[in-house]
């Protein structure tokens, strides 16, 4: 037996980006203590900086370590923590779920004390000075537990995740994985893809922009970098839906000399999406409108 | 010689949907005489309720007609609004410019009265109860002249655009269609292609829709009628950026399990097109910052 997490006071943050440091400037609002880790000592500083915590590694075990290093890198991370014994406890960021579940895995993580996480929340700017405490607030963070995580963690990341002031919502790595290539990262591909467009435009273009282009391409803007590296952790479902992407603008691409009815038709299904998605995101209580969270705790993770 | 048509006090707007009862609220704004008429009796009647103006056709010649009627048909009520004698000059408010133009000139249309007109603004709703007069506050407006449209009509109606509140610009009809298939109507359809990804998804995926694909596919809510219409009446220059958009698209389907770089170089055109829009849309004074509009139309209008 061991004992169990419960709630916790102290937190050391490794990765000070914008989720990490937002985390961060969150439960200090609820008084933590929190420790501020980074590769790069300017990142940590600014983030200790903007009040975010205290700078450097904790002197003994911390209750929770939140992994915030970019998707490539969370495997190997967790593990260098878990060797080091930093807390009773991990969870991690990473907007892919299934690549570092596996390499945690290939590494030898202890997986009862891990669970994996990942808010949707983010912005089209990085780094602690982009940070904001309520960049969270009321978004969903799906938590990615593996058969063998204990329940007792679980219940304290989620409750931790309560405390940023996110939903908390349980699902499997590869489900998680499979929606989020709809709902995340074709949009961002596709909505980069529309802002190449006006990549060198003349100024008589550009003038014509509007809030319909200005709201499409908002999220263009993120970090080349980092979002390749998100899309190839999860290219597999990414090439699923770009498939279909590919199939509807080539029947596009003929409607618009051929058929009208098979464009009214796409623009139809395209009606019906938003309308899904309004219909969802405008539900009272939304995003956890009816769903006792730690009821859905327990009936997730069947052990 | 013809008497110039000087300021306008009095227009009839042909068309009560969202465009042109919102442009008749921005006009009784500025105490103008406004004359209502839609083939559709209820949208009139809806409109006049709203205080957008008198319903029905004006008793006697007014200064100027604006024709806010889908684009297929604007060439058809032009013609059939300047045979009536409705008014001094004619502007209409199609989102292509160069197959009214043509239409015109079939239908026989005076060219010398007539100024094609496209305000930059709109919304996902329509009909005249989603009309309002500040939809075109400080929106770029379009007028498309033809070589034989007389100055003085020119003027006039780039007078009344600016007191809509929009802001005048004036470009050929061609130039106008080529900007907005990319900056509007490919943007239009890739929204919808990316909203249909939702339709029939499950209560899963749709929970995890965060603030990126709520932004992407806003527009995608546009009437599928309508923009079935629009998109077929710019066939040829949103086949071209179409045709872009796929091949980049077949790319980043490659590079997802290929060359890093070349995704990198793809979303990194996307961060160059998106910082394009946004130093034009953010710079002071847009849309037409140094830009004496008065001086730019003598200079644009060329006779």
């Amino acid at each position: 037996m061991y004992p169990e997490i419960g709630e916790i006071h102290s937190v050391a943050v490794i990765g000070c980006g914008l989720i990490g440091t937002s985390a961060a400037l969150a439960l200090r609002r609820r008084g933590m203590v929190i420790y501020l880790h980074d590769t790069d000592p300017t990142a940590a500083s600014a983030a200790a900086g903007r009040g975010a915590g205290i700078l450097g590694l904790p002197p003994s075990a911390v209750d929770l370590t939140v992994v915030a290093v970019p998707p490539h890198s969370t495997a190997a991370v967790l593990a260098d923590c878990q060797t080091k014994g930093l807390s009773r406890a991990y969870t991690d960021v990473a907007s892919v779920k299934s690549v570092p579940a596996r390499e945690a895995e290939l590494f030898g993580c202890d997986l009862t004390t891990y669970v994996g996480g990942h808010p949707m929340a983010g912005g089209e700017r990085s780094g602690p000075m982009a940070a904001s405490a309520e960049l969270f607030d009321d978004r969903v963070w799906v938590l990615t537990p593996d058969s063998r995580t204990r329940l007792d963690v679980l219940r304290a990341v989620a409750d931790l995740v309560t405390r940023i002031g996110a939903r908390p919502i349980v699902m499997a790595p590869a489900d998680h994985d499979r929606a989020v290539a709809r709902t995340s990262h074709v949009p961002h591909l596709v909505s980069a893809l529309l802002a190449a467009r006006l990549a060198g435009a003349d100024e008589a273009v550009l003038r014509l922009c509007g809030a319909g282009i200005r709201d499409t391409t908002r999220i263009a803007a993120g970090n080349a970098r980092l979002w390749t590296e998100i899309l190839r952790a999860n290219a597999d479902e990414i090439s699923a839906v770009l498939a279909e992407v590919a199939t509807d603008l080539q029947t596009a691409a003929h409607a618009l000399h051929g058929d009208p009815a098979q464009l009214t038709a796409l623009l139809g299904r395209g009606n019906a999406g938003r309308a899904a998605l309004t219909t969802t995101m405008s539900a009272p209580g939304w995003p956890s409108a009816g769903v006792g969270v730690y009821r859905q705790l327990d009936e997730s993770v069947s052990r």
